[in-house]
């Protein structure tokens, strides 16, 4: 017997040309038909409404969807199955051979990755054929949302933890191993000090943050055994989870190793009542340099509150809240078209309305550096402010070098703290209101009446 | 100018090993370090309680995880990274070699995907030598936990469709693409008629379903243009979305396309009157043949009500909510160890407590088909009821060869078929008692006293 091989889902990165809707292609198959597919096309990618809880976001993800945009394409057999189905019964077999050469050849421009941003400002334009414009859709709208809401959810974390270092510990927690992979860089860039993901810590060069799990303890015939043995071959970075058992026995079987360990790690029951107990015992043993580490279901309001009652913890590492974003695991990301041939499209359904025409955002800052105006005007047109928007790709190409990691968290610390006291706040969700230019309040008068 | 290459996120499906916690490896390196490394060790992989809202799982994500776990090692680069971290400093380089060599040669039991399973119940077993079995945890937890999500909630819209197709529109809400790919097959393997998601229909064969979007309608000078455009093209399959300016404008819009189009799509609006007044209209024109498709934010409860209040709506794309289990997007599954060379391991740490020993559940269902009582069991311990605990690797390599999709999504209608009503309803949480057997209890008590 030679049992089937199970299917694997890992798409092949040179084709994720298929990784969209069916719609795109129907759409492409139909703009093609109506030579209508070199139409020149701007969309825009912005969040309609923040989610619950949320004053601003942090865009993250564009290094991702840049690298696969560029080498966006379908396999032969994609092709191949594509040709098969009934839906394309009708369309001209040229249409794929066109598909099967298609590259995304277009122009980006999008804020940089760690960019405090807000509601209703485009943070991506493509300008490209309306064919290809129209295929990318769906795989940006997937890139994108995913590392910004984790990135989002951090930066609350990090707020919260008031500078004591933070650990993504999601790995295991996260809608699959691929978004875990993303869900650690989108912290990280955010203000997280590490990451527990391996894969991640390597490719990307997070540090790397380990301690051990219960199994340890259990596979030993007592605590104090686990303890020394992982002592022993760690000597200078062992952090000893106490709570197997009973943590401040745990706490005093740590105490007992020699030489010192780094750190004890509560990961449950009442935090701030063990860590304080833990504190005590250890200094009272001249253990005042080993810290203490803490996890299980934390988040941003459980780590103020913690901090605010001051519990003595050193350090968090903090799982299922940030990698699934659990309070807002979704975000109103769209993908609209703008303008075509030179005019401006706008749609009217209700609750979905829509600017015409390429923008840009102009951000004034005060004398403090905090962000008191954003105003989203039309791409050309002159204003005061930064712009925000950046040129990414042109005709299909990398203008220029991504920053590297390092550098974009270093701008998302300044970002962050551009971001005003109210909107800081983590009970509240005060919305900053972002401003539209006179000029583009008349084209959308314009283009409405027309 | 030759800018750098973005960093790809996409791992080497051969190369799966570190896509781990670090603690895991620290832990290897440790076991090995004391000769404990080949420990005959047994872990078990459970859902501690079900999130808010759910009063039963559907087990899905087996075929990707143990695929993968056929293949799980490490990469050159891999080992030459790890050996670098400061942590690893005083341990035998002769770990890396071993590590490099490592494979996944263990015994692992599961629960078949698509089987409904209660809290407390274990789902798979993993009997392998201890650093084998250590290794795959974070692997196995972050493969089964997000697909059990999407497929447990698919089971709910399922339940409130009554029989109306159901279509995931989730490809650009997943957390990243791989997700997006991931939940398709538990939508679909759950009840899901079909996915919009062309890799994943695809590579797994689920039906492909596509509409239009709005920026087709803004594209061209009217909407009639739009329609008549497109149902040319596809002649026999044309839905139109009809809400892009003004819904019951375009759906008499929709009805003077020839031949008749297929459906029309509502996206937005009140989806009760708007599919009211188009059903009114669409029959009035003789053209009952076409159907009403609705989307827009949909999930359980909006599509039940909809029903419930006879909105005339023959088909419901679901996105957002059921691809992120917007409701419940994370869930409590962990692994444990529970045996070690034969003795019974189990952890006390608050509301965390395990049972020892490897497991079995025994199920008896009632003369209708329906659970009434899921018993879990000593894993050798004879007892009635059908044993759901079934045998996928030996050593190391497949038992028997697993069962296709479409063989899956059969015996979950059938195991949807027999989930208790009042576990059924929508609106509260009842929750089935899960039973320990007197062997099992008995275990708990030596193990715990010894």
């Amino acid at each position: 017997m030679n049992p089937k091989t199970p299917i694997s889902l890992w798409p092949d990165p040179n084709a994720l040309g298929a990784v969209t809707d069916l719609y795109q292609i129907t759409m492409m198959a139909g703009y093609r038909a109506h030579q209508m597919e070199h139409k020149n096309a701007t969309f825009e990618l912005f969040v309609r409404r923040l989610p619950n809880g949320r004053s601003y976001l942090i865009f993250a993800g564009l290094e991702q969807a840049v690298g696969d945009l560029l080498r966006l394409a379908f396999s032969e057999e994609h092709i191949n199955a594509l040709k098969a189905l009934p839906i394309f019964g009708a369309v001209a077999p040229t249409f794929f051979d066109w598909l099967a050469a298609l590259r995304f050849e277009g122009d980006l421009w999008s804020v940089p990755e760690g960019t405090v941003v807000f509601a209703g400002e485009p943070l991506v334009r493509v300008r490209a054929p309306l064919a290809q414009a129209q295929w990318v859709e769906t795989y940006l709208l997937a890139s994108l949302s995913y590392p910004t809401l984790v990135a989002s959810k951090a930066a609350r974390v990090v707020e919260a933890a008031s500078g004591r270092p933070l650990y993504d510990f999601g790995a295991r927690r996260s809608h699959g191993p691929y978004a875990g992979l993303v869900g650690a860089r989108a912290s990280y860039l955010a203000g997280f000090d590490g990451t527990s993901n391996v894969e991640a810590g390597l490719k990307l060069g997070i540090p790397l943050a380990g301690t051990m799990a219960h199994s340890w303890v259990q596979s030993f015939p007592t605590e104090h055994d686990a303890f020394t043995s992982f002592a022993r071959v760690f000597p200078n970075h062992a952090t000893l989870l106490v709570d197997t058992y009973d943590t401040l026995k745990g706490v005093t079987r740590a105490s007992a190793i020699e030489p010192a360990v780094s750190a004890v790690r509560l990961d449950s029951g009442d935090l701030l009542t063990l860590s304080r107990a833990a504190r005590s015992y250890l200094d009272e043993h001249g253990l005042s340099s080993v810290r203490i580490f803490a996890s299980g279901d934390l988040e941003e309001h459980a780590i103020r509150r913690l901090l605010a009652d001051g519990a003595p913890i050193d350090a968090f590492g903090v799982g299922t809240e940030l990698i699934t974003s659990r309070d807002a695991p979704a975000i109103a990301m769209v993908y609209k078209l703008v303008e075509i041939d030179g005019a401006g499209c706008m749609k009217l359904s209700p609750g979905k309305k829509t600017y015409p025409m390429a923008k840009q955002i102009r951000r004034t800052l005060d004398e403090h550096g905090i962000i008191v105006r954003d105003v989203v005007t039309r791409a050309d047109e002159p204003m005061d402010g930064d712009p925000l928007l950046v040129p990414v790709l042109k005709d299909g190409r990398l203008v220029a070098a991504l920053p590297s990691l390092t550098e974009i968290r270093e701008y998302c610390a300044k970002q962050r703290a551009s971001v005003p006291a109210r909107l800081r706040k983590l009970d509240d969700s005060a919305q900053f209101e972002v401003e539209y230019s006179k000029a583009l309040e008349a084209e959308a008068s314009h283009w409405r009446q027309s």
